[in-house]
């Protein structure tokens, strides 16, 4: 399907459930589509940063994609990540997933290299040239180490190379200046992955949001998502608390055992977990394992957010 | 051929000559081995950050893989860089270059997700576990953005994990605490990759060099090394005086207009296209070429090293 | 005077005028305390960043601080910055502020120094032991390389060692979580120095603002404080965007030709040398100073703004 | 005395003595400076990092420049820095170490601010064009993050601003530049801080050495000097082992419970006090002290190191 221009509201990046043996569980990956689609959310981001894009294998992506393209079956738009390091290695993930039938792409700024901002944007230029469909920015400098410009991602977008920004930075403040810069842009959408402020994001002219907390909760995102549009702010603010209260469960994880990703994305497959829509809570090759304690701890987390 | 344990001496990170449309370039790659080994180096590596691996396609590391292999022709060992995000995806490039020839696999700390020293340590586990071949890690904080603690690579060491170390550090003191703390293992080789330094990684100790200007200059590096092996200090000094004469070629490319991997590999490329040992000076996508005037600029260094 | 517990509303940090040899210009500070009072601010920050603080000697900051307390004469509260290294020397300025008048001193983690989060604790409850006033955390981590954890902020506060957070990490999340978490505490200010988000912020529940660019516009900021405390977003998002565009002023320098603090500040002096308020637009050495060019490019911002 | 041009040899960065209730202590300094003076040190540093400068008051700063100065009477040169944020301020520690009869002072780059290179190059300018004594660079990224850029510390040689560098950044190949650089600048001084890489500094021709570890062991490092000075290139290796060795102390601290300024400085003085040198092994506040394990941790890297 086209994707829709622009895109707006609640779009998850969707986790990407695992066996014991560290392989796709594609009836799990299934479930947990109907579980975001019965929510009502308005799009799936597959092969994000949520989804362990960078722990899977190129056969495994290619399978993730499949399974969510046909299980969705044109109910929503499909958009996926070609994460890797430079353009020749990203081009080869556009065509593996638009080959899988993937709406857009979603495109960081190159890394492990030392890159400089001409070359961001020569990047940009030449996935664009090549990608038979949209492609989305996506702005992660955690991940990458680069900041994308507000003014490069508005020049690019000026040019008809990017629809859309995927701002994963958490600097509300150069996200708002892409938001009221692109206005006249018939179109582009502008979207934020900070699943924290979400409704600020909103308040300030966002179409939609990213957020990996999603896969938990995706009835909140869409309340919170509808209660923003409604302009009924103070209810919205309530619900996005309740929202952040959950999200504590990424604490859940020891930091003196583990990092960012395993103690996140841990704690995101426990919940989906325990509230039954996949199998089993493996995280990718090296992430750490929650204990049965931290476990615990995200169980309560469920709790105290309603979610039992 | 098995890796000689410990490995020795000079291992240049082979540059990998492309075609002006971003393909290797296999007869300019054949003659960059014949250069290299008439020069007398005692190994090579491909698919480093010198030769361009981060932006190379999977088909394209192959190709350079087998390539070197078989041009190689047991006359040298053959490491290989197998560098990816994640342990599955690793080892998916483990097997590639594995079957295709390599000797050893050269290995990074996980990068673009958030990790932890656990996971650093699990990943390095996990990738020895699964690898036909000898592991040497690869620790450059530049690209990776995690350094490589000394005393986890000393354990990793002592437990038979890793047979090596190529440090990209810069951090000379970290540097030499591997080296004295893996005195007493048989086999383990420590290598800098550090080329403006390496009569003082020699001095205090090291295996060898694995230099990205070695590819300019092999002669120059061969006679350094054996300068340093003889104790001859005050010419070795000499040696890599003049040496870091020319790395100043790299300086060549405007900071203005470029990042330092496109100003590097474009300096180093030029070189060797001005040498006429490869046939293009092209550097893949998305690095910006060098200008006329700084390729020039590159053919001074080279005269003034006295490589004209 | 007291500190109103809590403070509200907004609270510029005031610029330092200098003369052009780089004393401070008293006739032109008691002006702009003038100018801001005039506007309706709720509180005058002296000492901090946008005071060029960094450079003033510690007469200087004498001088600053008994000029501003004498001219506000208990009309407004002054809170002074104590910004400096470690403990020893922050308790000297708190001493010298205190003595001149100031009703809370503003306190960053220490810096220069590579410190761990159990030494930021330790320092704030030094610092507040000895105080006279209330002591106020200054979160600004582009300055001083950490970031305050939002729980020691939290854990510091229901301690009593803080009675506020000036926030200016640009992180709204972390600001959010010290916001809703402090909701118990009475007494506890929370104010964001994000100046291109206040109204995000006071959406979400901060007490106020510390926005540098209320130098140029306090009418601006004070008119986007109602707006926000009545509830009316629309308007205040409009307020808030024309701030935005004011605020660019901060890119007219050039940079490649001076740093982040030379532009900033340079615009916000130029600015307000420009509208009348002080005599001269120097900032301290060794900040470059803009240009004509630049400068006239500040005088196209306030146009735009409408203050001319 | 005049500044040696060039000023050779073992400089110590002074630690300062402080009493239990963190007042210079002036006896255990003296002691300290007779310590240092009879193992044959080339110069002396007070206030810099490994004196704690950044948590001294001015008056403290003042009394350990006087004692010093006045202890060492002319047998040693006493270079002193002036360690603050920006020009006016470290003009105003420049007047007050000369006035307490300093021969030098030691500058950094700025810090606290956003700086860009012509900004740093003016601080040294300016501060250069009004001390009356030489004015040494001290470039220290892990403090003032950022680096000295080799080509700008030449410039300000060779334009006789600078007369000399103490490199603490750790990048050898950096260093090696100026060292290479300033050949042919008579009188300027190279100086490493790099304690563990003396050997490799020296060799490569650097003028002397401004190691903390020489308070502990000022012999060892007078001794390693000697031996580089005589090109006997073994046993200055053993030597610098051993001083690599006994370092290690500076790992006794748990980093779980405090920062490295804690864990290093808390050591060196632990050491002090063991080897009887100074009363009382006080660190300034808020440094955390090491516990009575972590202090008998250190002499045993002291015994191990054959001082006992």
């Amino acid at each position: 399907m086209p994707l829709p221009s622009p895109l707006t509201g609640v779009v998850p990046p969707v986790c990407t459930p695992l066996t014991p043996d560290r392989e796709v569980d594609v009836p799990s990956l299934r479930r947990l589509v109907d579980h975001l689609a019965a929510a009502g959310v308005d799009g799936l981001f597959v092969l994000g940063s949520t989804s362990e894009a960078a722990y899977l294998t190129d056969r495994q992506r290619r399978l993730v994609t499949e399974t969510v393209v046909s299980h969705a079956a044109g109910r929503l738009p499909v958009l996926a990540g070609v994460i890797d390091m430079t353009t020749p290695r990203v081009l080869d993930h556009v065509t593996a997933v638009t080959a899988a039938g993937a709406d857009a792409v979603v495109v960081t700024a190159p890394f492990y290299t030392r890159t400089h901002p001409a070359e961001i944007a020569r990047h940009f230029r030449l996935v664009a040239g090549r990608s038979p469909v949209p492609v989305i920015a996506y702005d992660i400098p955690v991940a990458v180490h680069t900041k994308l410009p507000a003014g490069l991602v508005l020049e690019l977008a000026a040019d008809g190379v990017l629809a859309g920004l995927k701002d994963s930075s958490g600097d509300l403040a150069a996200f708002r200046e892409v938001v009221t810069g692109s206005r006249g842009l018939s179109g582009f959408s502008a979207l934020t992955g900070a699943e924290l402020t979400v409704d600020a994001a909103l308040a300030l002219g966002a179409d939609g949001a990213v957020p990996g907390l999603a896969n938990v909760d995706p009835d909140g995102y869409v309340r919170l998502d509808r209660l923003c549009r409604a302009g009924d702010w103070e209810r919205a603010r309530a619900e996005q608390e309740r929202l952040c209260g959950l999200f504590r469960m990424t604490g859940a994880g020891d930091p003196a055992r583990m990092g960012g990703s395993s103690a996140a994305l841990g704690a995101f497959k426990a919940a989906l977990h325990l509230r039954g829509v996949i199998d089993c809570p493996a995280t990718a090759e090296p992430q750490v394992p929650l204990s049965q304690e931290e476990t615990e701890c995200v169980a309560k987390y469920l709790a105290a957010a309603g979610l039992t």
